[in-house]
């Protein structure tokens, strides 16, 4: 302020230099530090830092014990010269001053023999990219540091075994020592085996202090004799070859392929984040721990966690100690509702909240502040060096649905964000989890033991002991549950083929808990009663046997275990998920309607909050075993005196089932559609089905089998089917019309409100539609000259042949309404077999030349050009006219984002969908906003 | 003159009045004469006269002996009041004006009791609408005035004969008395039935004169007995009846069908002609005839025609009598044509020529100015009343597609017409007649009978006597002649379904004559040695029985007639034909290509005149003997390994195939698709297939039919075929274009220039082509580097899965070149397997769901549309992409104008509709210019 005040022009011309080297400084900024209580970035500068850099600045910046470090810029990662390992100009002296400032707030110094400091160099892009990139941990260690730290740390096989790890880790990462042949899988670890064998040692745990020296010696004669050249013992010398790793990782063919899959830009870059190394195994006043800020299992507001004393975090993430439990609360809780005997509730004992009081006080303020700042329920990492807090990582926790909706439901309530915010935190996908059924308490249960619930749900399956076994049961279409002591990230094709999974070791946030969770898979966890063994394919549990093949029942939510296949009942909505989906319905503009074909199944629909029937089939009925014997006789009539024979034997079942449903649908609206399969999927499939239609009808057996053969299509697909069948054979819709009418009528006499839609099928020319309509209303004429009333109702058409959407403005002119059978628009449109498309469809996906399964998510560039064309046509000629969806597509989140863009009415799904696609057209209607 | 000069102002006034009036009067101008050598109207008139009054008006105004008569406008149509039978004023008024100038001009008048006038009073709308309006003749007479037509005709049987056909046509269309139960045919043709056999006669002819008066007795007491009412005796009341009848007809059931066929609109109207009768039957001075300008059959510039000496038009037409020929000329060329013996030479004497030269002469002058006029050759109808001759019609004639050729190059070097003109005078689909094949002369032939040839080509087939029996025979697949003693309308479906038509009576202008050359079928017509025994099925000719079933050959040129079935050889092209196909070159800008898969095809192609393979399909070349069991090797092989294994057995194969295309194609183009069709195609289909595959590949039969059986699909149409299959098994299109490589090089090492296009079927997404179009172009490469030699090449893609045609922006960064597969996109598009949709295809062209047959013609408004975005994104891309298609729709002229449009660069069809495709994109070229 002073200087400013000194206004002559020499000044000026100073004071403006000087701002310019200050701007051409700041331009200059590559590294910014953190840590200490202040933070030179915050997470506003994603872009810039990273994510990983911006939270940990962020974190810094709010005065959290965030370990100190300094972040490389992403603007580096495209200055750095790979090939002559160069940075720019003023790099090198900016993280001198970083490190410096690391160094001082730690109280040690990297390289110093007495107190070392040691760092870890990770990389942080904007974007995550988990595992595509390298890190390396506990760098600083050389002969003369290990020393210091064994004296500081006061634990000799501590620091050795650090770095052992180290040499492991750098040697790896930053000197690319790789095995040399493909029957070598690492060359360090084959050096361990072998030292364990030579000692008969089963553990790297049982390995000593001299035999970790004995490694570090062995681990650098490898180096040297492989790469020819030594391990590297200057620190800093380690630091920017740990730093050129991490940036030329970015550009390494993993990351390459994992951007090109995510859409990330190569050119966005990575940063490099440095920060001083804090460890938790570091005796019995060190603890290592992740914890929640709510349940994620249930959404309550009990501040949850796990931790292990004298560990490392991946300890607790590996799932190989089973952690205690951090608030006395959270165990109380956690003990009550998952494990009803003593030795369980021990397990989980004594809390952090008793074991480290004050450090617990203060993470829980911690987390208080976080959740506060972030509006969200937070996981945290953390490590207690000592009695001394460090908070590691801070993010949104992954939940359960359950625990979604009732964290978004209770932080709207407690104001912390507003309703829109708490409908946009529940992924649509993620509550179909809360639509799953549950074990009948009341059922006879065989209890086998219990472990912990990690994923809600029920299960039941044959017991499979490898992820291998899982898929090829499931590619049988049998039904497993895998068992494992823990899973890794190689079995996950093994958890998705599974009903459920189970866990002999591990928490709940270990990774099967944390896999099983998102994929909305039911699992327990940390059950370690199961005693497995992989090579005999059985597992004994309490003394009770049990072998591959042998079912058992897994209750997610409780962690109970039972024999056998055990009954489930139906999903209960909480209040929370009514209130929520209450706030996304005054958000959506989309209607969601149901496909159902039964009353039973409307009214289940009904409860989940479907608007109408989008797609009422009327083939499902005709399967009933009263029925299929007069519909074979319709199809095998040879001429149309029999078919109307056999129509009128049907009439009363159809008028029956759509009185049912109008009644389950009162005073919404249901769209019938008429029949659509060809004709021979209904035809009698064995001797003594023939046998039973011949005696039914006089005709003989030998005669029904060539009528029926006669009926054989090369492409049923596209063949004789939909309104086809109607050109042909007008007297079947006829009857259908006649039973909708008159069920109506007589539904309506009873004082409910119908709204009849009556849908033709597979459309694809003008005059189908113009045919049929006609014969539908003069149908629906006859009927209530006859019964002297009348009610209104309307006619529309699918849209599932590709023709159908290029020709809508015609078609538009003779339908009340469109529905696109994205099902048959996406097999016609992409000339893709559903039935047949399993042979290469898998492939597909995988080589990458369809990145989703087109039957499950909309293809939206082809599939997707046809409904736009649709849509386009169809309203430049029918202002009015009502669009809809009732494909499988319209309960997939994504589709329905689309169908909301395209502006369709509704969306028509499965009655189990029916809030996911309300909440998916609340956010469609939000993003849309925006 | 005189008065004009009178200029005064209350002249003027006057004058001006008068032109009111006059223009007035104009206006109201509803009947326009013709006749005497002059006319009110000229041809330019169609729209107001109809036609056949223009078409008349043009004749008498060019000073040609028309029958005097005069037409009332289609104006009149839309005011005539059918209901109150009323019409506009001053009508009446111009009508006997009109009529008066009749009468002058014959020298008769109506009612004369002495002389008197007939006349016939016929419609005549703008557009053609044969057979579907009324049409009386005869009007005029009753019981006095018939009396003066027998004294002034000199012929009593005459008169009461022309009589008694009045009285019923009149019956039937003005007084519109039909038949009163489903029973009774036609209640005139009863009694006539009833009065032979009492009489104990046979034939019409055989009724008296007296038999004729009492039959006009009858006639009248049937109408006055059911009707109620006279037959009216007043010659203008018959006049006004019959107008008012023909109007009606206008708005019959038929008419309207036939105009909503032909997209005639309603408020078009019919005009009415009346027209002074004239009589070819009073007497050995009488004659009618037809004649042609230039041979219909040949084009030869003779002048042609057929009479019968005392007859009328219909009888010459119906075929009942064979007909004498009109010129010494014409009689000698086609008796040394066709009849090599004297009695059939002496069957075509005398001529017109030699019986009545002083008419001949008149109407080969006549003959002479029409075509002059006209500038097209004319079918001429003729009558000739007691040495004058009368002209009764003239229009363009219908001639064989040789002729048509022939004609239009003729024409043009006679300067008549121009070189643009002679290319649109043929008709792209009838040239297809003059690649058909003839008899092989050089063969053992067992001559039957000969007959006159009426449509060229040869055709063999089992001999059926019914319509019925040739449509349920083609049903089957057989092939059939049909024989009658001659052919009627409704023998039409017959007439199509069979391989050839043959008659025992009839000429050239005969009804199976005409209707065979309009389709393009073989017709011999004639033949009155046949002695046709419809009831017992079966017909003598010459002493030699025919039963149905037996096989007979016909030659429609020579008009032989052979037992069994004859071989037959290659069509020849005409100079004529070279000429005009040139002219064609030169306009069109489509190439066409032909679809030829193997050496000898694409030669046949070539002499057609195609610009090279558009659509070379190899799975045709898979299935020779000697290949089948390698790629039914490769399709069961368990392993890469074995599939490797057995496409190198197939290699060299595929290698000599493309070698002998790419020589025959020396120059031009070949694009080659790789493997398109699923592989269970290939599949052994019975035991012994089975064994020896077994044999041949040492693997269990029982295991071979397990690997064949899992390859079924549900709907192989969009199942694991086309680039699917090379995504999942690429060495299947690593061998392929090993192949063609190859073979290229070595072609090309020999001289050839050779132009490769390699074409991946059945791409649907863009990374199935950026996939394969790299695994090709890799696999050449490797073929270049081995051979040392190198060769330019393209890559590109069908356009068939509807997807393909909306992400065409996309596949066209990956493609040289798109061509269109109309027949899958038909499929897809339409959601339409053509194996399946003979179920119910029929019936949608029938009840007029469909025009067209899908995969027969183009659908441009879907499937065309498709076409339309393609084009318009892979343009937008990539503005060089070549362009063409190879579905069949690439030989079919309404298709191949709808390609021109679309801006493709070629079309490919099969070789013989190579001249076809290069006359249609000539059209197309010519079209646009308008």
């Amino acid at each position: 302020m002073a200087t400013t005040k000194k206004t002559n022009s020499k000044k000026k011309t100073s004071a403006r230099k000087k701002a310019a080297r200050k701007k051409a400084a700041r331009k200059q900024k590559f590294v910014y530090s953190f840590g200490d209580g202040s933070a030179e970035g915050d997470s506003s500068m994603r872009n810039l830092l990273g994510g990983k850099g911006a939270n940990l600045a962020e974190m810094a910046g709010l005065g959290l014990p965030v370990p100190p470090g300094c972040t490389i810029s992403t603007e580096v990662c495209a200055l750095y010269d790979a090939k002559k390992d160069s940075y720019p100009a003023g790099l090198k002296e900016q993280l001198k001053a970083g490190l410096a400032t690391i160094e001082k707030t730690m109280g040690k110094r990297l390289g110093d023999k007495a107190n070392p400091l040691l760092v870890s160099v990770r990389s942080g892009a904007r974007a995550s990219m988990p595992g595509m990139m390298d890190t390396v941990l506990n760098l600083g260690l050389n002969d003369e540091t290990v020393v210091g730290l064994a004296t500081a740390s006061g634990n000799e096989r501590f620091a050795w075994d650090s770095y052992r790890r180290f040499i492991q880790m750098y040697g790896d990462v930053v000197m690319d020592l790789k095995p040399v042949s493909a029957k070598e899988t690492d060359p360090f670890e084959a050096i361990i085996e072998a030292k364990k064998i030579k000692h008969g040692l089963e553990l790297d745990t049982e390995l000593t202090t001299v035999h970790l020296q004995q490694l570090v010696r062995e681990f650098k004669a490898l180096i040297k004799r492989r790469l020819k050249r030594e391990f590297p013992t200057d620190p800093l010398q380690q630091l920017w070859g740990a730093i050129g790793a991490v940036f030329r990782s970015w550009d390494n063919e993993r990351a390459h392929v994992y951007r090109k899959l995510n859409n990330i830009p190569f050119d966005w870059g990575t940063a490099v984040n440095v920060q001083a190394m804090v460890f938790g195994n570091l005796g019995s006043s060190s603890a290592t721990g992740v914890a929640f800020t709510r349940s994620p299992a249930t959404g309550e507001k009990i501040f949850y966690g796990e931790f292990l004393v004298n560990a490392q975090g991946e300890d607790v993430v590996a799932g190989i100690r089973t952690p205690q439990q951090i608030t006395l609360e959270g165990s109380r809780t956690w003990a009550e509702e998952n494990s009803k005997d003593e030795s369980d509730r021990e397990r989980l004992y004594p809390s952090l909240e008793e074991v480290m009081p004050r450090c617990y006080k203060q993470l829980r303020k911690v987390a208080s502040s976080l959740e506060r700042h972030y509006r969200d329920m937070q996981d945290l990492e953390f490590t207690i060096e000592r009695d001394r807090l460090w908070m590691l990582q801070t993010r949104g926790g992954k939940r359960t649905a359950a625990a979604a909706v009732k964290i978004a439901v209770d932080m709207a309530r407690e104001r912390l964000i507003n309703r829109v915010t708490a409908v946009l935190r529940v992924d649509p996908d993620q509550i179909d989890q809360l639509l799953h059924p549950t074990i009948d308490q009341s059922a006879d249960k065989d209890l086998l033991a219990r472990g912990l619930g990690a994923s809600p749900g029920a299960a039941s399956g044959a017991v499979v002991f490898s992820a291998e076994d899982a898929v090829s049961a499931a590619e049988d279409g049998r039904k497993v549950l895998l068992v494992r002591v823990a899973t890794s990230p190689e079995d996950i094709q093994g958890m998705v083929a599974a009903q459920g999974i189970l866990t002999a070791t591990g928490g709940r946030t270990s990774h099967a808990a944390v896999v099983a969770r998102g994929m909305g898979t039911c699992c327990v966890v940390g059950c370690d009663k199961l005693k497995i063994d992989y090579s005999r394919d059985r597992m004994t549990v309490g003394g009770r046997k049990i072998e591959r093949g042998d079912w058992v029942t897994i209750d997610g939510s409780s962690g109970e275990i039972y024999m056998g296949e055990v009954p489930t009942v139906e999903a209960v909505m909480t209040d929370e998920f009514d209130v929520l989906m209450g706030w996304a319905d005054k958000l959506r503009t989309l209607d969601v309607r149901t496909n159902a074909d039964t009353p039973a199944d409307s009214k289940v629909a009904r409860r989940f909050g479907a608007q109408g029937i989008g797609l009422c089939r009327t083939e499902h009925m005709f399967f009933e075993d009263d029925r299929i014997l007069a519909i074979r006789e319709m199809i095998l009539a040879e001429d149309l005196a029999g078919r109307e024979r056999a129509l009128a034997k049907l009439l009363p079942h159809q008028k029956r089932d759509f009185l049912g449903i109008f009644k389950a649908m009162d005073g919404l609206p249901v769209t019938v559609r008429l029949l659509d399969p060809p004709l021979h999927e209904f035809l009698p499939h064995s001797d003594a089905e023939y046998a039973q239609q011949s005696k039914a009808t006089g005709v003989p057996q030998a005669r029904l089998r060539e009528l029926g053969d006669a009926l054989h299509e090369f492409n049923p697909m596209l063949g004789h089917r939909g309104c086809r069948l109607a050109i042909t054979y007008p007297e079947i819709y006829v009857m259908q019309t006649r039973a909708i009418i008159e069920a109506a009528l007589q539904a309506a006499g009873k004082g409910v409100k119908v709204l009849p839609e009556i849908m033709i099928p597979l459309v694809g020319a003008t005059p189908e539609l113009a045919i049929l309509r006609k014969l539908v209303e003069q149908t629906a004429e006859e009927v209530f000259a006859k019964k002297k009333k009348r009610l209104k109702y309307s006619i529309g058409t699918m849209i599932e042949v590709p023709r159908a959407a290029l020709i809508a403005d015609d078609l538009a002119a003779h339908a009340d309404f469109f529905s696109f059978g994205t099902n048959d628009l996406t097999q016609m449109g992409f000339g893709l077999s559903r039935d047949d498309s399993g042979r290469f469809l898998p492939a597909y996906v995988e080589v990458g030349v369809l990145n989703d399964d087109p039957f499950a998510t909309l293809d939206t560039v082809g599939i997707g050009k046809l409904m736009e064309i649709a849509v386009e046509k169809g309203r430049s000629v029918k202002k009015a006219l009502k669009l809809g969806i009732c494909g499988e597509h319209g309960g997939d989140p994504r589709s329905i984002m689309f169908c909301h863009t395209l502006g369709l009415d509704y969306v028509s799904c499965s009655p189990y969908r029916v809030p996911v696609a309300r909440l998916a057209a609340a956010h469609a209607a939000l993003a849309e906003r925006d």
